[in-house]
Protein backbone atom coordinates (compact mmCIF):
# COMPACT_ATOMS: atom_id res chain seq x y z
CA UNK A 1 0.00 0.00 0.00
CA UNK A 2 1.19 3.33 0.27
CA UNK A 3 0.93 5.33 3.27
CA UNK A 4 1.10 8.35 5.11
CA UNK A 5 1.91 9.11 8.24
CA UNK A 6 1.45 12.51 9.34
CA UNK A 7 3.42 13.40 12.50
CA UNK A 8 7.25 13.33 13.36
CA UNK A 9 7.04 12.33 17.40
CA UNK A 10 7.53 8.92 18.84
CA UNK A 11 4.37 7.11 17.37
CA UNK A 12 5.00 8.97 13.59
CA UNK A 13 8.49 7.88 13.95
CA UNK A 14 7.66 4.20 15.23
CA UNK A 15 5.07 3.83 12.85
CA UNK A 16 7.25 4.96 9.41
CA UNK A 17 10.31 2.36 10.34
CA UNK A 18 7.79 -0.36 10.58
CA UNK A 19 5.14 0.04 8.09
CA UNK A 20 7.90 1.11 5.51
CA UNK A 21 9.16 -2.57 5.76
CA UNK A 22 5.94 -3.63 3.68
CA UNK A 23 4.44 -0.46 2.19
CA UNK A 24 5.83 2.26 0.55
CA UNK A 25 5.62 5.49 3.62
CA UNK A 26 5.76 8.84 3.57
CA UNK A 27 6.46 11.09 6.44
CA UNK A 28 4.89 14.08 6.96
CA UNK A 29 6.27 16.20 9.32
CA UNK A 30 5.55 19.74 10.83
CA UNK A 31 9.19 21.48 10.49
CA UNK A 32 11.05 21.61 7.64
CA UNK A 33 14.42 20.42 9.68
CA UNK A 34 12.94 17.17 10.42
CA UNK A 35 11.90 16.42 7.22
CA UNK A 36 15.28 17.40 5.71
CA UNK A 37 17.05 15.38 8.60
CA UNK A 38 15.14 12.04 8.29
CA UNK A 39 15.75 12.21 4.70
CA UNK A 40 19.35 12.43 5.04
CA UNK A 41 19.66 9.63 7.59
CA UNK A 42 16.69 7.84 7.79
CA UNK A 43 14.92 6.76 10.83
CA UNK A 44 16.70 5.21 13.94
CA UNK A 45 15.19 2.27 16.15
CA UNK A 46 16.45 1.65 18.81
CA UNK A 47 15.19 -1.97 20.77
CA UNK A 48 17.34 -2.71 23.88
CA UNK A 49 21.10 -2.66 22.71
CA UNK A 50 20.07 -2.89 19.60
CA UNK A 51 19.77 -0.35 16.91
CA UNK A 52 18.00 -0.57 13.43
CA UNK A 53 18.32 2.38 10.92
CA UNK A 54 15.94 2.69 7.70
CA UNK A 55 15.85 5.28 5.01
CA UNK A 56 12.68 6.50 4.74
CA UNK A 57 10.81 9.54 2.35
CA UNK A 58 9.64 12.62 4.59
CA UNK A 59 8.03 15.68 3.76
CA UNK A 60 6.92 18.95 5.51
CA UNK A 61 2.94 18.68 5.78
CA UNK A 62 2.29 21.60 3.77
CA UNK A 63 3.86 20.22 0.82
CA UNK A 64 1.27 17.26 0.56
CA UNK A 65 0.34 16.55 -3.05
CA UNK A 66 -0.42 13.35 -3.40
CA UNK A 67 -2.78 10.40 -2.87
CA UNK A 68 -2.65 7.76 -0.61
CA UNK A 69 -4.35 4.04 -0.06
CA UNK A 70 -4.05 4.76 3.77
CA UNK A 71 -3.08 7.53 6.25
CA UNK A 72 -2.24 7.40 9.54
CA UNK A 73 -2.69 10.61 11.83
CA UNK A 74 -0.44 9.94 14.63
CA UNK A 75 -0.43 14.03 16.04
CA UNK A 76 -1.53 14.62 19.66
CA UNK A 77 -4.84 15.45 19.93
CA UNK A 78 -4.55 19.02 20.72
CA UNK A 79 -2.76 19.32 17.12
CA UNK A 80 -5.55 17.72 15.30
CA UNK A 81 -7.45 21.18 14.86
CA UNK A 82 -4.40 22.36 13.03
CA UNK A 83 -4.58 19.53 10.25
CA UNK A 84 -8.02 20.95 9.35
CA UNK A 85 -7.60 23.40 7.11
CA UNK A 86 -5.08 20.63 5.39
CA UNK A 87 -7.86 17.64 5.07
CA UNK A 88 -10.30 20.36 3.90
CA UNK A 89 -7.53 21.06 0.68
CA UNK A 90 -6.93 17.24 0.29
CA UNK A 91 -8.11 15.94 -3.08
CA UNK A 92 -11.42 13.81 -2.93
CA UNK A 93 -10.08 10.77 -3.43
CA UNK A 94 -7.92 10.19 -0.94
CA UNK A 95 -7.98 6.66 0.78
CA UNK A 96 -8.86 5.52 4.27
CA UNK A 97 -7.77 7.93 7.66
CA UNK A 98 -6.29 5.96 11.10
CA UNK A 99 -6.67 7.74 13.76
CA UNK A 100 -4.54 6.94 16.73
CA UNK A 101 -5.08 9.87 19.27
CA UNK A 102 -5.38 9.07 22.79
CA UNK A 103 -8.80 9.64 24.80
CA UNK A 104 -11.82 10.40 23.21
CA UNK A 105 -11.95 14.05 22.14
CA UNK A 106 -11.16 13.10 18.89
CA UNK A 107 -13.81 11.13 17.94
CA UNK A 108 -16.74 13.76 17.74
CA UNK A 109 -14.01 15.57 15.74
CA UNK A 110 -14.65 13.10 12.89
CA UNK A 111 -18.00 13.18 11.64
CA UNK A 112 -16.84 16.18 9.77
CA UNK A 113 -14.59 14.34 7.44
CA UNK A 114 -15.19 13.25 4.40
CA UNK A 115 -13.11 10.00 4.16
CA UNK A 116 -14.95 6.84 3.02
CA UNK A 117 -12.98 4.67 5.80
CA UNK A 118 -12.02 5.25 8.80
CA UNK A 119 -10.37 3.61 11.47
CA UNK A 120 -9.77 4.53 15.00
CA UNK A 121 -6.58 2.84 17.05
CA UNK A 122 -5.21 1.98 20.73
CA UNK A 123 -1.80 1.47 20.83
CA UNK A 124 0.26 -0.71 22.85
CA UNK A 125 3.54 0.02 22.26
CA UNK A 126 5.63 1.58 24.09
CA UNK A 127 7.90 4.18 22.26
CA UNK A 128 9.86 7.58 23.15
CA UNK A 129 11.38 9.74 20.74
CA UNK A 130 15.16 10.54 21.49
CA UNK A 131 15.57 13.26 18.63
CA UNK A 132 14.54 14.10 15.17
CA UNK A 133 15.03 10.86 13.66
CA UNK A 134 15.64 8.10 16.32
CA UNK A 135 12.84 6.54 18.45
CA UNK A 136 13.55 4.16 21.07
CA UNK A 137 10.76 0.70 21.09
CA UNK A 138 10.67 0.25 24.49
CA UNK A 139 8.05 -1.96 24.84
CA UNK A 140 6.78 -4.16 22.13
CA UNK A 141 2.93 -4.41 21.88
CA UNK A 142 0.22 -4.44 19.49
CA UNK A 143 -2.03 -1.67 17.73
CA UNK A 144 -5.76 -2.20 17.68
CA UNK A 145 -8.40 -1.11 15.20
CA UNK A 146 -11.71 -0.39 15.06
CA UNK A 147 -13.68 0.47 12.22
CA UNK A 148 -15.10 4.44 12.69
CA UNK A 149 -16.62 4.60 9.41
CA UNK A 150 -16.55 2.51 5.99
CA UNK A 151 -15.16 -1.35 5.53
CA UNK A 152 -12.88 -3.95 7.36
CA UNK A 153 -10.90 -3.96 3.59
CA UNK A 154 -7.67 -2.08 4.31
CA UNK A 155 -7.57 -3.21 7.81
CA UNK A 156 -7.28 -6.74 7.15
CA UNK A 157 -4.63 -5.75 4.45
CA UNK A 158 -2.63 -3.97 7.07
CA UNK A 159 -2.82 -6.75 9.19
CA UNK A 160 -2.28 -9.59 6.47
CA UNK A 161 0.80 -7.68 5.84
CA UNK A 162 2.26 -6.50 9.02
CA UNK A 163 5.68 -6.87 9.46
CA UNK A 164 7.42 -8.97 12.33
CA UNK A 165 7.21 -7.61 16.01
CA UNK A 166 4.72 -4.80 14.63
CA UNK A 167 0.98 -6.54 14.88
CA UNK A 168 -2.45 -5.31 14.20
CA UNK A 169 -5.69 -6.43 15.80
CA UNK A 170 -8.81 -5.82 14.55
CA UNK A 171 -11.97 -4.93 17.27
CA UNK A 172 -15.47 -5.04 16.66
CA UNK A 173 -16.21 -2.21 18.89
CA UNK A 174 -14.27 1.24 18.32
CA UNK A 175 -16.13 2.95 21.70
CA UNK A 176 -15.08 -0.48 23.84
CA UNK A 177 -11.72 -0.18 22.55
CA UNK A 178 -10.95 3.21 23.30
CA UNK A 179 -12.69 3.44 26.57
CA UNK A 180 -10.48 0.64 27.93
CA UNK A 181 -7.57 2.72 26.85
CA UNK A 182 -9.08 5.82 28.48
CA UNK A 183 -9.65 4.12 31.90
CA UNK A 184 -5.86 2.77 31.99
CA UNK A 185 -4.68 6.27 30.53
CA UNK A 186 -6.75 8.17 33.67
CA UNK A 187 -5.71 6.56 36.18
CA UNK A 188 -2.19 5.96 35.62
CA UNK A 189 -1.40 9.10 33.64
CA UNK A 190 -2.37 11.81 36.04
CA UNK A 191 -1.25 10.08 39.02
CA UNK A 192 1.78 9.30 38.06
CA UNK A 193 2.46 12.89 36.54
CA UNK A 194 1.08 14.05 39.49
CA UNK A 195 3.37 12.00 42.42
CA UNK A 196 6.41 12.07 39.81
CA UNK A 197 6.87 7.95 40.38
CA UNK A 198 6.52 5.05 37.83
CA UNK A 199 3.82 3.59 36.82
CA UNK A 200 4.20 0.36 39.20
CA UNK A 201 4.08 2.75 41.93
CA UNK A 202 0.75 3.40 41.86
CA UNK A 203 -0.33 -0.42 43.13
CA UNK A 204 3.11 -0.88 45.06
CA UNK A 205 1.95 2.51 47.54
CA UNK A 206 -0.88 1.82 49.37
CA UNK A 207 -1.80 5.29 49.73
CA UNK A 208 -1.64 5.69 45.91
CA UNK A 209 -3.25 2.58 45.52
CA UNK A 210 -6.57 4.05 47.19
CA UNK A 211 -6.56 7.28 45.20
CA UNK A 212 -6.14 4.99 42.04
CA UNK A 213 -9.50 2.90 42.96
CA UNK A 214 -11.12 6.07 43.73
CA UNK A 215 -10.12 8.07 40.37
CA UNK A 216 -10.89 5.02 38.75
CA UNK A 217 -14.45 4.57 40.32
CA UNK A 218 -14.77 8.45 39.10
CA UNK A 219 -13.90 7.70 35.77
CA UNK A 220 -16.14 4.50 35.59
CA UNK A 221 -19.67 6.26 36.64
CA UNK A 222 -19.38 8.84 33.96
CA UNK A 223 -18.32 6.47 31.05
CA UNK A 224 -21.29 4.38 32.92
CA UNK A 225 -19.45 1.49 32.43
CA UNK A 226 -20.85 -2.16 33.78
CA UNK A 227 -17.96 -4.55 33.98
CA UNK A 228 -15.78 -2.13 36.51
CA UNK A 229 -13.98 -5.29 37.77
CA UNK A 230 -12.45 -6.60 34.43
CA UNK A 231 -11.38 -2.68 33.62
CA UNK A 232 -9.75 -2.76 37.05
CA UNK A 233 -7.86 -5.85 36.49
CA UNK A 234 -6.92 -4.04 33.47
CA UNK A 235 -5.57 -1.39 34.68
CA UNK A 236 -3.48 -2.77 37.59
CA UNK A 237 -2.00 -5.24 34.49
CA UNK A 238 -1.06 -2.50 32.25
CA UNK A 239 0.28 -0.74 36.15
CA UNK A 240 2.72 -4.19 36.42
CA UNK A 241 3.52 -4.53 33.00
CA UNK A 242 5.21 -1.13 32.43
CA UNK A 243 6.30 -1.16 36.45
CA UNK A 244 9.39 0.86 35.85
CA UNK A 245 8.22 3.04 32.64
CA UNK A 246 8.02 6.54 33.43
CA UNK A 247 4.15 7.68 31.55
CA UNK A 248 4.35 9.97 28.83
CA UNK A 249 2.08 12.77 30.61
CA UNK A 250 5.25 12.31 33.52
CA UNK A 251 7.81 12.45 30.97
CA UNK A 252 5.77 15.73 29.34
CA UNK A 253 5.68 17.59 32.06
CA UNK A 254 9.08 16.91 33.07
CA UNK A 255 10.58 18.47 29.81
CA UNK A 256 7.58 21.44 30.18
CA UNK A 257 5.57 20.20 27.53
CA UNK A 258 1.77 20.30 26.70
CA UNK A 259 0.48 17.16 28.10
CA UNK A 260 -2.73 15.26 26.73
CA UNK A 261 -4.90 15.92 29.93
CA UNK A 262 -7.24 17.54 28.15
CA UNK A 263 -7.99 14.64 26.05
CA UNK A 264 -7.97 12.41 28.77
CA UNK A 265 -9.48 14.06 31.89
CA UNK A 266 -10.82 16.97 30.08
CA UNK A 267 -13.08 14.41 28.20
CA UNK A 268 -14.36 13.07 31.28
CA UNK A 269 -14.61 16.73 32.61
CA UNK A 270 -17.10 17.29 29.45
CA UNK A 271 -18.72 14.20 29.60
CA UNK A 272 -19.78 15.04 33.52
CA UNK A 273 -20.69 18.30 32.89
CA UNK A 274 -22.92 17.14 30.05
CA UNK A 275 -24.80 14.66 32.33
CA UNK A 276 -24.78 16.96 35.29
CA UNK A 277 -22.48 14.60 37.30
CA UNK A 278 -20.14 15.43 40.41
CA UNK A 279 -16.90 14.12 39.67
CA UNK A 280 -14.46 15.70 42.29
CA UNK A 281 -11.28 13.93 42.15
CA UNK A 282 -11.20 13.93 38.06
CA UNK A 283 -11.82 17.98 38.67
CA UNK A 284 -9.02 17.59 41.39
CA UNK A 285 -6.42 16.00 38.94
CA UNK A 286 -7.68 18.01 35.95
CA UNK A 287 -6.56 20.98 37.93
CA UNK A 288 -3.29 19.54 39.75
CA UNK A 289 -2.18 18.44 35.73
CA UNK A 290 -2.89 22.27 34.22
CA UNK A 291 -1.49 23.59 37.05
CA UNK A 292 1.83 21.56 37.01
CA UNK A 293 1.71 22.52 33.27
CA UNK A 294 2.02 26.06 33.74
CA UNK A 295 4.73 25.94 36.21
CA UNK A 296 6.92 23.50 34.58
CA UNK A 297 6.47 25.43 31.35
CA UNK A 298 7.77 28.62 33.77
CA UNK A 299 10.52 26.93 34.73
CA UNK A 300 11.57 25.81 31.20
CA UNK B 1 7.55 32.15 86.42
CA UNK B 2 9.88 28.90 86.65
CA UNK B 3 9.09 27.72 83.26
CA UNK B 4 9.83 24.33 81.61
CA UNK B 5 9.74 23.60 77.93
CA UNK B 6 9.67 20.26 76.76
CA UNK B 7 10.95 19.58 72.84
CA UNK B 8 13.92 20.63 71.54
CA UNK B 9 12.40 21.36 68.24
CA UNK B 10 12.22 24.89 66.13
CA UNK B 11 9.52 26.24 68.41
CA UNK B 12 11.18 24.47 71.54
CA UNK B 13 14.29 26.53 71.28
CA UNK B 14 12.59 29.51 69.86
CA UNK B 15 10.45 29.55 73.30
CA UNK B 16 13.45 29.05 75.45
CA UNK B 17 15.54 32.16 73.76
CA UNK B 18 12.71 34.40 74.44
CA UNK B 19 11.09 33.28 77.52
CA UNK B 20 14.38 32.90 79.35
CA UNK B 21 15.18 36.60 79.11
CA UNK B 22 12.55 37.11 81.29
CA UNK B 23 11.67 33.62 82.97
CA UNK B 24 13.94 31.09 84.44
CA UNK B 25 13.57 28.35 81.44
CA UNK B 26 14.65 24.58 81.47
CA UNK B 27 14.40 22.76 78.32
CA UNK B 28 13.71 18.98 78.21
CA UNK B 29 14.76 17.25 75.13
CA UNK B 30 14.85 13.55 73.61
CA UNK B 31 18.05 13.06 73.54
CA UNK B 32 21.42 13.74 75.71
CA UNK B 33 23.42 15.02 72.96
CA UNK B 34 21.36 17.94 72.25
CA UNK B 35 20.70 19.19 76.00
CA UNK B 36 25.30 18.76 76.68
CA UNK B 37 25.34 20.89 73.37
CA UNK B 38 22.80 23.37 74.47
CA UNK B 39 24.22 23.51 78.22
CA UNK B 40 27.66 23.98 76.53
CA UNK B 41 27.16 26.05 73.79
CA UNK B 42 23.55 27.98 74.60
CA UNK B 43 20.96 28.68 72.11
CA UNK B 44 22.02 30.22 69.00
CA UNK B 45 18.60 32.73 67.50
CA UNK B 46 19.27 33.90 63.91
CA UNK B 47 16.78 37.12 62.83
CA UNK B 48 17.69 38.32 59.60
CA UNK B 49 21.49 38.63 59.62
CA UNK B 50 21.63 39.47 62.91
CA UNK B 51 22.70 36.39 65.27
CA UNK B 52 22.02 36.42 69.03
CA UNK B 53 22.95 33.88 71.55
CA UNK B 54 22.27 32.85 74.91
CA UNK B 55 22.92 30.62 78.03
CA UNK B 56 19.85 28.24 78.65
CA UNK B 57 19.50 25.33 80.94
CA UNK B 58 18.60 22.27 79.39
CA UNK B 59 18.20 18.01 80.65
CA UNK B 60 16.97 15.20 78.79
CA UNK B 61 13.30 14.47 79.63
CA UNK B 62 13.96 11.26 81.01
CA UNK B 63 15.57 13.77 84.39
CA UNK B 64 12.83 15.70 85.41
CA UNK B 65 13.21 15.89 89.28
CA UNK B 66 11.61 19.76 89.69
CA UNK B 67 8.35 21.38 89.65
CA UNK B 68 7.29 24.34 87.43
CA UNK B 69 5.15 27.30 87.19
CA UNK B 70 4.19 26.30 83.34
CA UNK B 71 4.98 23.53 81.33
CA UNK B 72 4.94 24.44 77.63
CA UNK B 73 4.72 21.07 75.10
CA UNK B 74 6.08 22.55 71.97
CA UNK B 75 6.45 18.29 70.88
CA UNK B 76 4.48 16.92 67.40
CA UNK B 77 1.05 16.01 67.66
CA UNK B 78 2.30 11.68 67.08
CA UNK B 79 5.12 12.51 69.71
CA UNK B 80 2.84 13.49 72.65
CA UNK B 81 1.18 9.95 73.30
CA UNK B 82 5.30 9.56 74.38
CA UNK B 83 4.94 11.76 77.23
CA UNK B 84 2.27 10.15 78.82
CA UNK B 85 4.22 8.25 81.06
CA UNK B 86 6.11 11.11 82.18
CA UNK B 87 3.25 13.29 82.81
CA UNK B 88 1.97 10.68 85.20
CA UNK B 89 4.96 10.41 87.38
CA UNK B 90 4.79 13.84 87.82
CA UNK B 91 4.42 15.27 91.66
CA UNK B 92 1.04 16.54 92.05
CA UNK B 93 1.69 19.93 92.69
CA UNK B 94 2.95 21.15 88.54
CA UNK B 95 2.03 23.92 87.37
CA UNK B 96 0.01 25.21 84.44
CA UNK B 97 0.35 23.67 81.30
CA UNK B 98 0.84 24.85 77.42
CA UNK B 99 0.37 22.92 74.22
CA UNK B 100 1.30 24.77 71.04
CA UNK B 101 0.45 21.30 68.40
CA UNK B 102 -1.11 22.21 65.45
CA UNK B 103 -4.56 20.63 64.07
CA UNK B 104 -7.09 19.52 66.82
CA UNK B 105 -6.29 16.22 67.40
CA UNK B 106 -4.76 16.49 70.95
CA UNK B 107 -7.68 18.25 72.34
CA UNK B 108 -9.46 15.00 73.11
CA UNK B 109 -5.81 14.14 74.93
CA UNK B 110 -5.92 17.00 77.37
CA UNK B 111 -9.07 15.57 79.50
CA UNK B 112 -6.58 12.80 81.05
CA UNK B 113 -4.47 15.61 82.31
CA UNK B 114 -5.02 16.24 85.82
CA UNK B 115 -3.11 19.46 85.70
CA UNK B 116 -5.49 22.20 87.06
CA UNK B 117 -4.77 24.82 83.91
CA UNK B 118 -4.21 24.09 80.74
CA UNK B 119 -4.11 26.30 77.83
CA UNK B 120 -3.91 25.98 74.09
CA UNK B 121 -1.76 27.54 71.73
CA UNK B 122 -1.59 28.77 68.23
CA UNK B 123 2.16 29.91 67.14
CA UNK B 124 2.08 32.90 63.94
CA UNK B 125 5.72 33.27 64.40
CA UNK B 126 7.58 31.77 61.08
CA UNK B 127 10.82 28.91 63.01
CA UNK B 128 13.51 26.22 61.95
CA UNK B 129 16.01 24.59 63.96
CA UNK B 130 18.59 24.67 61.87
CA UNK B 131 21.23 22.76 63.63
CA UNK B 132 20.38 20.77 67.55
CA UNK B 133 21.23 24.50 69.67
CA UNK B 134 19.77 27.23 66.41
CA UNK B 135 16.77 28.40 65.56
CA UNK B 136 16.09 30.48 62.64
CA UNK B 137 12.75 33.16 63.78
CA UNK B 138 12.01 33.25 59.71
CA UNK B 139 9.10 35.57 60.93
CA UNK B 140 7.98 37.53 64.13
CA UNK B 141 4.43 37.06 64.81
CA UNK B 142 2.27 36.23 67.90
CA UNK B 143 1.34 33.22 70.09
CA UNK B 144 -2.32 33.13 70.77
CA UNK B 145 -3.23 31.60 74.20
CA UNK B 146 -6.51 30.45 75.13
CA UNK B 147 -7.53 28.42 78.21
CA UNK B 148 -8.95 24.99 78.31
CA UNK B 149 -9.06 24.62 81.65
CA UNK B 150 -8.32 27.16 84.63
CA UNK B 151 -8.18 30.80 85.24
CA UNK B 152 -6.56 33.06 83.13
CA UNK B 153 -3.95 34.17 85.89
CA UNK B 154 -0.68 32.74 84.10
CA UNK B 155 -1.38 33.42 81.22
CA UNK B 156 -1.96 36.97 82.17
CA UNK B 157 1.21 37.13 83.69
CA UNK B 158 2.84 35.67 81.11
CA UNK B 159 1.36 38.41 78.66
CA UNK B 160 2.08 41.11 80.83
CA UNK B 161 6.08 39.94 81.23
CA UNK B 162 6.06 38.99 77.60
CA UNK B 163 9.69 40.02 76.11
CA UNK B 164 10.28 42.24 73.37
CA UNK B 165 9.20 40.71 69.84
CA UNK B 166 7.50 37.75 71.46
CA UNK B 167 4.36 38.67 72.56
CA UNK B 168 1.28 36.89 73.36
CA UNK B 169 -2.32 37.42 73.22
CA UNK B 170 -5.00 36.14 75.04
CA UNK B 171 -8.13 33.90 72.84
CA UNK B 172 -11.82 33.70 74.05
CA UNK B 173 -12.33 31.08 72.82
CA UNK B 174 -10.29 27.81 72.08
CA UNK B 175 -12.16 25.95 69.73
CA UNK B 176 -12.34 29.25 67.56
CA UNK B 177 -8.73 29.58 67.50
CA UNK B 178 -7.73 26.61 66.64
CA UNK B 179 -10.38 25.70 63.75
CA UNK B 180 -9.02 29.37 62.59
CA UNK B 181 -5.68 27.63 62.42
CA UNK B 182 -6.72 24.30 60.87
CA UNK B 183 -8.31 25.64 58.30
CA UNK B 184 -4.71 27.25 57.09
CA UNK B 185 -2.89 24.22 58.05
CA UNK B 186 -5.33 21.61 56.34
CA UNK B 187 -5.11 24.50 52.45
CA UNK B 188 -1.84 25.18 52.83
CA UNK B 189 0.65 22.42 54.39
CA UNK B 190 -0.85 19.43 52.32
CA UNK B 191 -1.20 21.89 48.83
CA UNK B 192 2.20 23.15 49.07
CA UNK B 193 3.57 19.82 49.95
CA UNK B 194 1.86 18.02 47.29
CA UNK B 195 2.61 20.10 44.40
CA UNK B 196 6.13 21.38 46.04
CA UNK B 197 5.93 24.86 45.73
CA UNK B 198 5.89 27.80 48.36
CA UNK B 199 2.85 29.05 50.07
CA UNK B 200 1.74 32.13 47.65
CA UNK B 201 1.89 29.67 44.51
CA UNK B 202 -1.51 28.18 46.22
CA UNK B 203 -3.43 31.11 44.80
CA UNK B 204 -0.85 32.51 42.42
CA UNK B 205 -1.53 29.41 39.68
CA UNK B 206 -5.25 29.57 38.89
CA UNK B 207 -5.73 26.17 38.90
CA UNK B 208 -4.20 25.20 42.60
CA UNK B 209 -6.47 28.01 43.61
CA UNK B 210 -9.47 26.11 42.37
CA UNK B 211 -8.18 23.13 43.98
CA UNK B 212 -7.62 25.11 47.62
CA UNK B 213 -11.15 26.95 47.25
CA UNK B 214 -12.62 23.17 46.86
CA UNK B 215 -10.43 21.55 49.95
CA UNK B 216 -11.13 24.55 51.79
CA UNK B 217 -15.17 24.20 51.06
CA UNK B 218 -14.55 20.62 52.29
CA UNK B 219 -12.81 21.72 55.68
CA UNK B 220 -15.33 24.28 56.73
CA UNK B 221 -18.18 21.44 56.33
CA UNK B 222 -16.49 19.47 58.15
CA UNK B 223 -15.84 21.80 61.28
CA UNK B 224 -19.44 23.24 60.23
CA UNK B 225 -18.25 26.53 59.94
CA UNK B 226 -20.48 28.89 59.28
CA UNK B 227 -18.54 32.53 58.44
CA UNK B 228 -17.00 30.65 55.62
CA UNK B 229 -15.77 33.89 53.55
CA UNK B 230 -14.35 35.11 56.67
CA UNK B 231 -11.78 32.19 57.00
CA UNK B 232 -11.17 32.20 53.22
CA UNK B 233 -10.04 35.87 53.49
CA UNK B 234 -7.56 34.44 55.99
CA UNK B 235 -6.62 31.66 54.39
CA UNK B 236 -5.54 34.00 51.48
CA UNK B 237 -3.87 36.44 53.60
CA UNK B 238 -1.52 33.95 55.30
CA UNK B 239 -0.81 32.48 51.87
CA UNK B 240 0.23 36.18 51.15
CA UNK B 241 1.97 37.19 54.04
CA UNK B 242 3.66 34.04 53.86
CA UNK B 243 4.17 33.67 49.78
CA UNK B 244 7.74 33.00 49.54
CA UNK B 245 8.26 30.37 52.43
CA UNK B 246 8.01 26.70 52.22
CA UNK B 247 5.43 25.22 54.29
CA UNK B 248 6.63 23.05 57.69
CA UNK B 249 4.89 19.90 55.91
CA UNK B 250 6.83 20.77 52.39
CA UNK B 251 9.90 20.98 54.50
CA UNK B 252 9.03 17.79 56.20
CA UNK B 253 8.74 16.13 52.95
CA UNK B 254 12.21 17.28 51.81
CA UNK B 255 13.18 16.11 54.40
CA UNK B 256 12.04 12.75 54.61
CA UNK B 257 10.46 13.42 57.89
CA UNK B 258 6.99 12.15 59.56
CA UNK B 259 4.82 15.03 58.82
CA UNK B 260 1.39 16.48 60.89
CA UNK B 261 -0.84 15.25 58.17
CA UNK B 262 -2.50 13.04 60.66
CA UNK B 263 -3.19 16.21 62.71
CA UNK B 264 -4.47 18.00 60.36
CA UNK B 265 -6.24 16.35 57.44
CA UNK B 266 -6.55 12.92 59.83
CA UNK B 267 -8.57 15.00 62.18
CA UNK B 268 -10.97 15.95 59.55
CA UNK B 269 -11.12 12.35 58.48
CA UNK B 270 -11.85 11.11 61.46
CA UNK B 271 -14.68 14.02 62.33
CA UNK B 272 -16.05 13.56 59.13
CA UNK B 273 -16.50 9.39 59.56
CA UNK B 274 -18.05 10.34 62.85
CA UNK B 275 -20.31 12.82 61.41
CA UNK B 276 -21.19 10.45 58.23
CA UNK B 277 -19.64 12.86 55.33
CA UNK B 278 -18.24 12.39 52.26
CA UNK B 279 -14.85 14.20 51.86
CA UNK B 280 -13.30 13.19 48.14
CA UNK B 281 -10.80 15.96 48.19
CA UNK B 282 -9.55 15.74 52.10
CA UNK B 283 -9.38 11.88 51.95
CA UNK B 284 -7.03 12.26 48.55
CA UNK B 285 -4.97 14.76 49.80
CA UNK B 286 -4.63 12.65 53.34
CA UNK B 287 -3.86 9.88 51.12
CA UNK B 288 -1.58 12.02 48.73
CA UNK B 289 0.74 12.79 51.56
CA UNK B 290 0.48 9.48 53.80
CA UNK B 291 1.67 8.67 50.22
CA UNK B 292 4.35 11.11 49.71
CA UNK B 293 5.90 10.18 53.27
CA UNK B 294 6.66 6.32 52.46
CA UNK B 295 8.30 7.40 49.55
CA UNK B 296 10.48 9.93 50.76
CA UNK B 297 11.03 7.95 53.76
CA UNK B 298 12.29 5.31 51.61
CA UNK B 299 14.49 7.65 49.61
CA UNK B 300 16.31 8.82 52.87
Amino acid sequence: MKIAIIGGGALGLLFSYYLNQVHEVTLYTRTNEQAECINREGICLIEGEVFHRQLIQAKHIDSWNDTYDLIFVTVKGYHLSLLMPLVSQWPIKQGGMVFLQNGMGHVNWLAKLTAETIYLGSVEHGASRLNPTTVSHNGQGLTRLAAYRGTDDLLMELKGTAPKGFPFVNEPDYKMMLMKKLLVNAVINPLTAAFNVPNGMILANPFYHKIALHLFEEATTVLEIHNKHEHWQNVQAVCRQTATNRSSMLKDIESGRETEIDAILGYLVEEAARKQMAIPLITNYYNHIKGKEILMGDAK
